[in-house]
C-alpha cells in the first residue's frame, strides 16, 4: 500500500493510457479523470486497477482507440448514440455534454448510447449532470453475471444506477449502486479467505442460493452460463429479490432497449465490439421552482434523515454520496492509497 | 371469501364513496377504478378494503372531499400541482393527465404533487402513462414506518415507485413496489399465526433487526417513533440495505422535496391535511425512434429474460406486471374474490 497525490496519479494514469494503451489525448484525459475520482472516493474496485480490463478490452478488439461517437437519431429533448465500440469514458462524456446541452434549452434531456464500453462510475456521469442544478441519472448495462428471480442463467449484467438530486451548491444526494445484492469484488474477498459469504449473495448452477464462496468462484469462472449473482432483496421473493431483479431489468430495458442496442446477454461476444448501452437523464431543477427555495428544502429533508435517531451501536446516518465525498476531501488532503497489485500493474505498464 | 363481478364491485365502491363517505360523483368515480383495479390484480391490500381507512382521513380531517387541485407552478414540461387536502386518486387523475398534455406536447413531463392523499396503486398512474406510448413512472411517500439504515427512528414512509414500459401495444413492463422490504400487511400475517418472521424485514425500538413478528406490532403501535420496517436490502449494508433506503430516499426528494411539500415524517399531524406527496413522469417512446421498433426491441429483451433457464423447481421466470395482468384476466373471466372482512366492510358501510 502507498499513496499517491491526485495530479500525480491523475498525469501517470494520463499517460499509461496514451503509452501504453495507445489512447489519444483526448480519450485519455478523460478516462484517467474517471479512474482517479473513483480512487479518490474510495471506489478502488473501479479505479486506476481497472486498467488492466481496458487493455484486456483493446486487445480482445471490443473496445477500439480513435473512433467517434456517432448521433443516430435526435429529438430536441432527446438523442440516440452510437459509441462504435470506442472508448467508453469518451463515449459517456460526449453524451453526457450533448444531454446538459439539450435539457438547458428544453428543460429536460435523454440520452440512450449503444456499442459503447465501460465508463467507469456511473456515479460520476450523474453528479456531472447535478453541477448543472439538474437531477442526473446515469445508467448502464455490463458483462452478464446476475440471475433472475426463480432463474438459474446468468442474464442480466450488475446493471448499476445512479442518480444524483444537488442539495446546495456543494453537495449532492448521489446515490450510486449495482442492482445486484453486491459487486463481484466482494465475493471474491471471501474466496480468499476461505470463508463463507452472506446470504442473498448469489446462487449456484442449479440456482440455488449458496453462502460457499470458493465453490461459487469455480463455478462461476468454469462455465458461462449458469450461477451468478442475485439482485438486491436476494434469493426468492420473501426479502425482495424480485424487486432488485426489476430494478436490473429496468435499467437493462432503458440502456439496451431504448437505444437498440446489446442486450447484456449479448455483450463480449469474441469478434465484436463489447456492446456495451448507456442511459442518461438530465431534469433541470427549475421545472418545479425557483433552485434556491428547491435546494433549500431537499437540505431540510435530508438534514432530518441524518438527525434521526440512531440504531444501537451506531454513531451515523449516512446519506448517499457523503462516505465517498468525504473519501474525496482526505485524498485531496493526504493523496490517493492504491493497493500493491495496483502499483505493480502501474509499473508493469510503464516499462510495457 | 366470496366473488364478486368487476362491475358490480365497482358500481357498488363507486355508490358507497358518494352515499356512505359523500365523495363527489368524480371523485367516487376514479377512486371506486382505482381500488377495483387493485382488487381485480390480485393486491387486496390496496382494494377497496382501502375504504375504511379512507373514511377514516375524512373523519380525522386529513383529506377531505369538494376540493379541486390547483397548478401553483408549471413550465410546456413540467407541473407543481397543490392537492389541497382532497381526495388522493383524484388528484392523481388530474396530475397525470395534464403531464400526459405536456409529454405530448414537449417530448416529456414531470409534475409534482403535494398537499395530497392515498392515491391507490402507483402502478395504476404509470400504467396509465404508457398506454400512450410513453415511459410512466409514479412515485409517493406515506406515513413513516421505515427506518434507514443505522436507524431506529420512524423518518420514511414505505414510498413506492413504480414504472412502466410498453412492450407492445397490449402489455407494458410494470415495476410498483414499496422501497421497504415489505408492505406492513405482511408482517401481520407472521403476527396472526405467532410465527418468526423473515430477517431483514423489520427492526425494534433499539434499531436491531427481529424477526419477532408479535413482538414488532406491539413496539410499532404503542410508540409512534422507534422500531418499524427495513427498506429493501434489509438491515446494514451487508446485503445492501444501504441501496433499499437510497431508493426510498430518492422517493422522498422527488415527492416532498419537488413539491415542497411535507416529508414523510411530517404527515398525518392532527389538525392539517395528510401532507401526502406525489411525483410522477412521462417520457415519449419516440423521442428515441419509431415506437414500433423500439416496442419490438424491448419485447425480444423481455423475451430472452422468459426463456432463461429456471432454477431448479421453478417453472417460471415472472416478468414485473405478468402476475398482476394474469389475475386481472381471471377477475375479469371469474370476478373478484374478495375476504370475508371486506365483505363485511362493504355490507357496513351499506347500512351507515
Amino acid at each position: 500500500m502507498k499513496t499517491i497525490q491526485y495530479d500525480e496519479l491523475l498525469k501517470l494514469t494520463h499517460d499509461l493510457l496514451v503509452n501504453a494503451l495507445g489512447y489519444r489525448e483526448e480519450e485519455a484525459a478523460i478516462t484517467a479523470r474517471v479512474l482517479v475520482e473513483a480512487d479518490a472516493r474510495g471506489i478502488p474496485s473501479h479505479g486506476v486497477s481497472r486498467l488492466d480490463l481496458y487493455q484486456k478490452n483493446l486487445r480482445g478488439g471490443f473496445a477500439k482507440t480513435g473512433v467517434e461517437p456517432e448521433i443516430v437519431f435526435e429529438t430536441p429533448s432527446s438523442l440516440v448514440i452510437d459509441g462504435h465500440d470506442g472508448i467508453g469514458s469518451y463515449i459517456a462524456d460526449y453524451a453526457v455534454q450533448k444531454t446538459i446541452h439539450k435539457a438547458q434549452h428544453a428543460g429536460s434531456a435523454f440520452c440512450a448510447v449503444r456499442n459503447s464500453n465501460h465508463y467507469g462510475i456511473a456515479g460520476f456521469w450523474a453528479e456531472r449532470i447535478a453541477a448543472y442544478a439538474m437531477i442526473g441519472s446515469a445508467f448502464t448495462n455490463t458483462r452478464t453475471c446476475a440471475i433472475p428471480t426463480f432463474g438459474r442463467e446468468r442474464v442480466l449484467g450488475t446493471n448499476p444506477l445512479a442518480i444524483a438530486i444537488p442539495e446546495d451548491d456543494e453537495r449532492c444526494f448521489l446515490l450510486d449502486m449495482a442492482t445486484t445484492t453486491v459487486s463481484h469484488g466482494k465475493i471474491e474477498v471471501y474466496d480468499r479467505r476461505s470463508q463463507p459469504m452472506p446470504a442473498g449473495w448469489a446462487v449456484d448452477a442449479e440456482g440455488v442460493g449458496t453462502t460457499d464462496a470458493t465453490a461459487f468462484e469455480k463455478i462461476f469462472y468454469e462455465n458461462e452460463r449458469y450461477g451468478g449473482h442475485l439482485f438486491l432483496g436476494g434469493e426468492g421473493e420473501e426479502t425482495g429479490g424480485h424487486k432488485g431483479f426489476g430494478l436490473g431489468l429496468l435499467v437493462e430495458l432503458l440502456c439496451s432497449g431504448l437505444s437498440l442496442g446489446m442486450s447484456s446477454l449479448e455483450t463480449f461476444v469474441p469478434g465484436q465490439g463489447s456492446g456495451i448501452t448507456h442511459f442518461f437523464g438530465a431534469i433541470r431543477l427549475d421545472l418545479f421552482g425557483p433552485p434556491d427555495a428547491l435546494k433549500k428544502h431537499l437540505k431540510a429533508i435530508l438534514d432530518t434523515i441524518r438527525q434521526g435517531q440512531k440504531a444501537s451501536g451506531q454513531a451515523r446516518i449516512y446519506i448517499h454520496g457523503e462516505k465517498e465525498a468525504e473519501a474525496r476531501e482526505r485524498s485531496l488532503r493526504e493523496g490517493i492509497p492504491l493497493d500493491d497489485a495496483t502499483c505493480a500493474l502501474l509499473e508493469k505498464l510503464r516499462h510495457a
